[in-house]
């Protein structure tokens, strides 16, 4: 028996060859270098040009090589939606994350103090005096964890449900010897997607008014967040023209993904942020006359944000229709396939698409310029 | 700056205590060795009873370890979806592997034929006389590759579209001396849910005399397919009473999801299988009265088959509702839930959902007995 060869091994000897992603094989996650960083300096200087912070979410990318990307291009660390990502993206350089989910049970909590010694700046959120209590009696007045109050914008997912419990909060934070209170979280996801810009200003003038009311109740009771972090790709421009929010926490801005593409994110219709991330795939089967089938389905790209768009490999008004786990159909009626034939695809919706790989193929046009880890894929945990 | 310990090590130490799964950090993907012993011999009694060889689908579980258990309790070997599941379960020691969709790219032939030479027994279906042709320059005379024809049985995805395609084929592969015509594949994946068994058997029998014509024809041409592989665990039976196929690819018994649980797999309403396979979370939020936030979401379960089924954690009634990568809501009016809470969920597709994983926690009762690797996770190419 020959010795195990993984395809990951070959595609690394494809390395610097121009035209070497056309010889990866299929289904394979994408990243095109170049605009990648075109989007990263952009956020960079967006934040930069309206006094805010940028903690970009690493849940987009779950990369430490994005990460460290973002943060030389001036962020100051990156957000993690969970434990086990926040321990890879430790585990890849980056020493200032914060948690933005509660991290609640006894486990849990043992793993969030280890990793507080770990790095230079953690920081978790709670909405939770349960919470509060037991990271309290777990952290150390040596290094105290840094805690926000994560407050919810009518979401009903995470977050206090009313002024009064935020208040009480960090109060409680305030007064534990073993944490400290850093300030608050407001993160409007569901304003995030809202297609028409007007909508979207809109609602975030009121959801921000409430969110003013809490900073003003919390500067008086003489708790002043330092920190007053949330928005997204969606909201950012919003979110610094409304000016209460003091670090942006935008992560889908490095791929727009389809849902974002769909989105004005200016006002103007003019997105500065381009597509950076696309899934590869191959005809496998073509016996059906205006129809062939591809080698990328649930198990190639998440099926929550709809179909993929088909960028190239089939006629303009092509479409995607998923065909189980391992299959895609295009149908284009009057259009001839031939197996092997490539297809590139725009993917739906990014984040849970990445948490499908272990791997991104980076490019630079159609050269394969390396091969990134997804270090945080399914660290849900 | 101590080492890292991820939660894979933390868990080890609870292997062989009693209630070691209620301590787990989630979500977990847990599976009940007891339930799945049953289920494996189960429909290994089903397949020698009625004369079948029994060839499981390791797509379902992506485990080289409980095919394994497969082989022990009978079956012949298993099925891959891909070649790198296919390569997966031969890193496992499984030495015979039907290749289910085929491989036609330049790269994959050669893994597959470097594949041929590493295992006792590797099969792999084509479609297409192109692919043929290809197979047939890679493979080597000192080894011919042995080769299915998948038929299409009208779901448009893989396989032949006509008989006479069929048997054209069929000549082409024995024709080819580094090749060897191994029989035919017919997988009616659109009739394995039909949820009511009369309309069940009914499109069967149709599907199965367009089959039964292409093997009398192949007869016919002195080209006996001595493999007639196919079926699934919504059909198993009734391809055992219309008596074409003798090979049978059933797998999602071993876990049984809900979709397979909505269908009546024996005509009279009594399933000889159990779910075995779950999703254990925990309440992270509760601000809400009458809800509560689980920390599982897009990230630990597949959404292509809808929402969970909740099997414990909440009253009676109780629904979950997908809310984004990392988080669910379980809906339950008059509860009240705590952090902490456990909550366990039948998942709804079990595939995509075990791709999600690194790990099956496998317990018995609420003993953590052992953690088996997902090996095939993310071998989609």
């Amino acid at each position: 028996m020959s010795s195990p060869v993984s395809d990951i091994d070959l595609h690394a000897h494809l390395i610097g060859q121009q035209g070497g992603r056309r010889a990866l094989n299929t289904p394979v996650l994408v990243v095109d270098i170049d605009v990648l960083a075109r989007n990263i300096q952009s956020m960079a200087a967006f934040a930069a040009e309206h006094g805010l912070a940028l903690r970009p979410h690493a849940k987009t990318h779950k990369s430490a090589d994005i990460a460290r990307m973002q943060i030389a291009a001036g962020a100051v660390g990156v957000c993690s939606a969970k434990l086990g990502e926040a321990e890879a993206m430790a585990n890849g350089e980056v020493d200032s994350i914060l948690i933005t989910s509660p991290v609640v049970t006894a486990p849990g909590i043992e793993r969030l103090i280890a990793l507080n010694q770990r790095i230079g700046d953690l920081r978790v959120v709670t909405d939770n005096p349960t919470n509060v209590q037991a990271l309290m009696n777990a952290a150390t007045t040596e290094k105290p964890l840094q805690v926000l109050v994560d407050i919810d914008p009518g979401i009903r997912r995470t977050g206090v449900a009313s002024p009064e419990a935020a208040l009480a909060l960090a109060k409680q934070i305030a007064a534990a010897p073993s944490l400290r209170f850093l300030g608050v979280q407001y993160y409007c996801g569901r304003e995030q997607h809202i297609e028409a810009w007007a909508d979207r200003v809109d609602a975030m003038k009121k959801r921000t008014a409430y969110l003013k009311g809490i900073v003003d109740q919390l500067n008086a009771a003489g708790l002043s967040p330092q920190v007053i972090t949330g928005g997204g790709t969606g909201t950012h421009r919003i979110d610094a023209d409304l000016g209460v929010l003091n670090e942006l926490q935008t992560g889908s801005y490095v791929f727009m993904d389809r849902q974002y593409n769909d989105c004005d994110l200016t006002g103007d219709g003019v997105t500065p942020f381009e597509t950076s991330l696309f899934v590869d795939a191959r005809v496998v089967s073509a016996n059906t006359p205006g129809m062939a089938t591809i080698d990328a389905g649930f198990k190639a790209m998440a099926t929550d944000g709809g179909p993929p768009t088909i960028l190239s490999g089939a006629p303009e008004g092509a479409v995607y229709h998923f065909m189980g786990d391992e299959h895609g159909a295009i149908v284009a009626a009057d259009a001839t396939f031939a197996i092997g034939d490539a297809v590139t695809l725009a993917v739906p919706h990014c984040d849970p698409t990445v948490n499908l790989y272990d791997h991104y193929h980076v490019v630079s046009h159609d050269t394969l310029v390396r091969i990134w880890p997804v270090q945080a894929r399914g660290r849900s945990r």
